[in-house]
């Protein structure tokens, strides 16, 4: 019988506040990935180590692995608080901080977050996919937009992140379905020209996103409306109203949107609509390329 | 030893989704009051009956006394449907259905909840104290707003209902409390300058709702800003968008605030800034006036 074990040239972190991704790379590609829900929300300062082990153990070799972590950890009710940077700030150099760890097979760094103080704004986990998307397009000069729970968009030019606003617009939707008055009239479903409506109304009358919600709980009352319409003009009604706060952001810009995939053809139906043709790229990939050009940057003023 | 008992000339009951709310009356006052947490979305339809009479059972003689009934015990999910009557409609008589139970002790009638087409509304119980207020106010031309989980406009004019419009303020407001990334910022106090403050950020940019949302939370964590002005500030972004889009109702209007206390006083300051002086009513009172009311109309139509 032969095994054969996984060992890693270094391990890549994206430790959010709900779930913890690891992933075992070998070079600049990932060879195995796995994930749990130990989230940054749910451990005190000593269950960081454990949660990481019981999840990269296999990976390890006998000498300390390295660990490059971005997201949550990097708070200040984290792992080790790594202190927010400025901005404008390049993110090509993003500071870290070492983290000492009971274990000797470990050697962690958790990657710096990003501030704006005016307006008050803050990022953790974004700073890293925009790294990892600027790694790969370094003469990127427009906009990012990073669809989640909190929707972040990113002004780019020269490298620097300008400036960004961040949009509770994922975390409203999931309240709303999951505990209002409308978790009785939406489910899993969708329904594309619900969506693209919606969005019109509250790009138009963003004012209106509180009495527009409520419609559609009395639309199904009423009218019997379909749980798929009604999803997507919730969704519809939450970004269209984003859409007319950040006008700024993409009104005849470039935009590139980086997320996950519903999500953000979601945003590209949303932004087509108004005459913008967003690219995309993949949330994890950026992740993962952020995280190797950060280890890169190390060894560069290591070196 | 004596004991006297509280027999009521009838029984006003306010059945909302979360609390059942019941008050014995002798003529139109009421003599005693009893709450509990029997709500209509904790019953089925069999549960309604038993959840009354444990609350009402000491008020109740030998003969069927008479239960009028207003509020989501209505619905089609309540204890028995009673249709909704469509805008315009007169308040002062509305219909209602009769329940029949298993006791003999027990004469219930539940009022009508009121539906609009266009745009899709529905109200159940506020119009109860909209009848309540018209019977003291029968000459009111203006608008009575109600604030409360899902705060409702209404324009009366020749004493009808003639459009209203449903905001889910209040509803968010206890979402993101809870459950969202804003509950780290958020406490029991409150702080007027700061609620003022938001309200006219959003009054004149609504659409910026989702964005300064977030920033309370980066103002937190940036700056350590206090509870009670994030709290205040949460609640004016909400109250103050909500105001923009209620605009047509309440510029230039007679407005009149039905709810309670603290939170009409909040509407109360928002609309002051927009020079606006809005009267008060108080919620539980007009409750039990529209219900009187219905019983007044049930009698003239009997007689």
């Amino acid at each position: 019988m032969s095994s054969e074990a996984t060992y890693a040239d270094w391990i890549a972190v994206d430790w959010g506040t709900s779930h913890l991704r690891a992933w075992a790379m070998r070079s600049d590609a990932p060879i195995a990935a796995a994930t749990s829900d130990a989230g940054m929300g749910k451990l005190s300062r000593d269950g960081f180590e454990p949660a990481l082990l019981s999840l990269i153990d296999p990976w390890l070799g006998l000498n300390a692995t390295e660990v490059i972590v971005c997201g949550m950890a990097g708070s200040r009710q984290g792992w080790k608080e790594a202190p927010y940077v400025p901005v404008p700030c390049a993110v090509g150099h993003l500071p870290s901080v070492a983290v000492e760890t009971a274990s000797s097979k470990l050697a962690v760094r958790i990657v710096s977050g990003i501030r704006q103080d005016t307006p008050a704004d803050v990022m953790r986990g974004e700073e890293t996919q925009i790294a990892g998307y600027l790694a790969l397009n370094p003469e990127f000069d427009g906009i990012l937009c990073l669809p989640g729970t909190h929707t972040k968009w990113v002004h780019i030019s020269a490298g620097e992140i300008v400036s960004f606003r961040t949009f509770m617009t994922g975390e409203m939707f999931s309240l709303l379905s999951k505990y209002s008055v409308l978790k009785h009239s939406v489910g899993d479903g969708w329904d594309t020209a619900a969506f693209g409506a919606a969005v019109t109304e509250t790009l138009s009358r963003p004012e209106s996103l509180a009495a527009r919600l409520f419609s559609v709980r009395a639309d199904g009352l009423l009218n019997g409306t379909e749980t798929d319409a009604a999803t997507a003009t919730v969704s519809g009604l939450l970004i269209g109203a984003e859409l007319a706060a950040a006008r700024a952001y993409w009104l005849g810009q470039r935009v590139v949107l980086i997320g996950a995939e519903e999500l953000s053809v979601a945003y590209g139906q949303a932004l087509a609509s108004q005459g913008v043709v967003a690219e995309r790229a993949d949330a994890t990939d950026m992740t993962l390329n952020g995280l190797a050009a950060h280890r890169a940057s190390l060894r560069e003023h290591a070196s």
